[in-house]
């Protein structure tokens, strides 16, 4: 009963077996293996963008990361969410890789608003030589509470930035959970509704450890390819990224994989609400805030069920006491660990 | 007949063999895997070094540029070979992570000599507020031109570096075919021979991607810890790594494939001098730099050798002029291709 | 009537005739200048600290930005007040001199609280690897809303920083004009309340361009050394430096220029309370925040006032509306110049 | 007897007596003023370049690292002289603002020679991602070494640097003393020979403190404001910056200055040279580096001459012995200093 992250699960059969597949013979390094040229054709053909450069590096970090250095001077400000990703998790990691740039968190309740957007925005706008100034807009999708940006939500930010020209940048580490709740295309979700580049995320949705970067405007592609290199993120033994991806891409595999992780989230969202489960955010795809009483923590934690407890001391205290966890379902959970797990309720 | 590099071939069967029956389950992700557990343990017995601090990374400029990052400040200069990986073929990595500091290069011949080292440190010492304050010495072992350094010179530049407080990275991308070079152990190699940090290397040798960063000096293991993370080189889905390094270790699989390589090259050295190859440099280990004449460069691309040409046009010119080569051989070079690649002279 | 700000004045007579004294002969570069050695001397009788570093550089933004480089890794963050200069005014310096770090902004209302701070702490401690590790605390006086923490609030802030074995650093682009408020001692604002390095802000009181860093703990003396000439901030004509701050500390002119701005804000203070206006801040020394009509901005600015005005349009819009003005004092303001201001009301 | 360096010396009267003009009333701060105006305008005429933008800093470590940091991406590499002041005396300070972009030094005998530096861009160039990219061609004229580039060597230079489609930076330190050596105007010796961006040093000659910064090609003008505020070299109180420049400019100031130190330099070489001194490198200029013998040292020491000894200890061993000095006149150097001097021979 794993649910504390979708960071932790096994990688798909499928997926491994065309990782073993491309271990035969000589590959060209660096990301000129064979597999990559199929995973660039396939890629864009998925993002319906013939143009896009297409790169890979093997952790989120480094897709967020690399991606917003092409679009950050080191006196800029990144704008996102106050309970982003590379604002809590990350270790200055964004820093770093755009020179010192600064972020500017827009408090949020569930998801950024284009109105705490704007603000930021204009606080930082004026031209004066004192202040940081205005640099891309990070949106998560899915957000770090488990929240979907609707098109029309993600459009309302997008055009925010817009107004001001600045650039726009997802974070799609959970990517294929987002496409899987909207119904949309990936096109719709990214260059359609104004983002300019898009990690689309491998790592948290069953393979090993691969996130591809695309930037729907080519121009990039070259500083983006010495940045990675800098960042000693390029592979030599390339070809086993491209193999993950590539398997990933094939017969929709990204979308099935996601779909099974937000139907498991869906059951047990619904069985938690049966059970009186108070939720702190809508669960939107794989991942659940939920709030219950100490005494269900206790016989779950005994029961050796894993997630991550936000507030309070499990061990000790009123048994009636509501805490909140975290709960994270990836591809490989079934109905039959959710039910075991309700079953503690 | 691929000699292009060591960073083309397959990986090793035991190796994917270990990462597909890592494949099961649940685990802890960023380094808490149980796998983690017995590498760290096996390295630290390895390299009799109960005290270590051991850490895996997926590429060699990664271990280089975090492991010297450790040891070096910005207003500091890295000495190294003026040939070496970290100056010529990172992309200013080494530089990235360690905040600008400044590479000093080393002249070398074959190999960074004492004498060239101690005069380098000496141009930068006087407590000078001017000038870039020495930092780390870094010797590349096997050398960028395949040379082996034997314990004794091993240890004349580390005495040099101690003379000076400075301490000592090895750069061992190569490390194991240095190892099957000289029958010496790791600890010589290293520690005994006064090397603070060692990257030992995975990747050239047989690996899909993984490098050991090995410090003698515990105390720098959170900050090697929080320096990888912000350098996004963390695996959430970090058991991958751990298995390709617990299988290379497994049955001194890393020593074998090293052993291996090395023979395929001394057939190839041997092969190539009978037939009057010019050698630019002593392939001490895996690694040859052979001058012949362009008649034969025009058979064996002719007949789909791949390596390097280092000067001059293969396709035109007088057929006996001489051009250089490099030539490299990977656990998996056999000696029937090390015959049909010299069958072409 | 120049109540914009207290660094576009003049340099105090005093000052530049001790400037145009030091310009004789030769002089030592680099710091090395005799001046050099009594302004140091005279800076820790001063602040009774007689072992403290102590240096000068010319700008207010070099001292922050040097002085917590000293005391912040690239992996950690600042903590600072949401409105300060640090995070508001210095277009990411003290990131970029601190190779990328963060800065926490703790919500303030007039000044930053022991609870917004400790919560601020609380949140990025706990030994992961992937958030912010905590770093310095920085506090600034007077604020950049013109208030002056008391002695009390002031070692109410340090003991939340010590109690996490965080490092304090004082911006004191204003220290004397707090000092003038408090009637209390340099040592007993700086090291007996916990502050372990402070900027002694002299341009923004009468000086040409010069502010002494001082670090109570000696032993970050070599590393600002270094850092400073890293950041191109050591001057090689040192003396006309070390001659501004001679002048300065000589009779205690850098109090008497301050007292002389608190006094000029409190006479315009005082006239704009009689007058109606709305103080938004308290204005504890020579800065005052205060709301008054649009009629009157405008007659101010016909009568050539200078000084920002925050929210609005002066030209345009209903006469009676309140807008928001900072005012100003410097240590050349005369009681007349005030006068001349509050006739407009 | 101070011959150590041009930076010791007092300012000149002119210079001085303009700064006290200045300190009168408010003035607007950040560049701002009216003086630089007037200096800005005056540049441009002295350059022929009425579109450059044209900026003042405070140090020359300040000039050259901001001035670089606009031409140059943190993965790539500047070209500079062997022996230059950014390689030797800056402490990192141009990889640091270059976001640790890494310096290729040119082997230099007395300069940087045309076929040096191209061999040096043909190294790093080839389109590969793994090695540091070509960036600025930094020349420093006069060069460490005394030397001052005809216009046919710089040209030479340049052209090679263009070939390549490399910007050119000129290192003007002592800009001047390279006018008054060569006779040609400011324009000739910059963007008439294909550099693109000069530090037109004061601080050497005469002033207190005070580098322009001009760029031909205005385009920078915006990205180096923000770069120079992120450094903390804006100045608040910059009058006095521009007080100085504007005094270095009127009447040429600046050249007759820099005649005055390179008359007294020659006076300097004839003598030594009648006494027999050997002459290490041309002294171009308005500095020298000539062998001499102990004894005679001794005797100048004794006397209190000021200057440095680049090798050997003057105090002990043999009094025929041949010991180099570099030698250095400014502005207020006279011929009765310079006769004492040689009455020592």
């Amino acid at each position: 009963m794993f649910f504390a992250s979708d960071n932790s699960g096994p990688v798909h059969p499928k997926i491994m077996q065309r990782v073993i597949e491309a271990n035969s013979g000589y590959a060209m390094p660096y990301g000129n293996d064979d597999i990559m040229e199929d995973v660039r054709t396939n890629i864009r053909a998925l993002f319906e963008a013939p143009e896009a450069a297409v790169y890979l590096v093997a952790t989120g970090t480094a897709a967020n990361s690399l991606a917003l250095a092409c679009y950050t001077q080191p006196w800029q400000t990144i704008f996102c969410a106050q309970h982003s990703h590379i604002e809590e998790d990350e270790c200055n990691a964004p820093e770093f890789y755009a020179g010192g740039a600064k972020l500017t968190l827009i408090p949020t309740g569930d998801k950024m608003s284009p109105e705490g957007l704007s603000a930021a925005i204009a606080h930082r706008t004026g031209g004066s030589v004192h202040v940081a100034q205005p640099g891309p807009v990070s949106i998560t999708q899915i957000t770090e509470f488990g929240g979907v940006h609707t098109l029309e939500e993600l459009r309302a930010l997008t055009a925010v930035a817009k107004a001001s020209d600045l650039p726009v940048h997802l974070d799609g580490a959970r990517f294929a959970n987002a496409i899987a709740a909207l119904g949309c295309t990936p096109a719709e979700m990214t260059w359609k509704s104004g983002v300019d580049v898009v990690s689309f995320g491998g790592t948290k949705n069953g393979c090993m450890g691969v996130e591809a970067v695309i930037f729907f405007d080519p121009t990039k592609a070259w500083e983006f390819e010495l940045r990675r290199k800098r960042g000693a993120h390029l592979f030599s033994k390339h070809r086993y990224l491209s193999a993950q991806m590539a398997a990933y891409l094939t017969d929709d595999l990204w979308l099935e994989m996601a779909q099974s992780a937000n139907a498991a989230s869906a059951r047990l969202a619904a069985g938690l609400r049966a059970n009186g489960a108070q939720m702190l955010h809508n669960p939107d795809a794989n991942m659940i805030f939920a709030r219950f009483p100490r005494a269900v923590h206790q016989k779950l934690q005994a029961a050796g069920a894993k997630y991550y407890v936000l507030d309070g001391d499990v061990a000790t205290g009123d048994a009636d006491e509501l805490l909140a966890a975290r709960l994270v379902c990836d591809w490989s959970m079934t109905d039959e660990l959710v039910d075991q797990f309700l079953s503690h309720f």
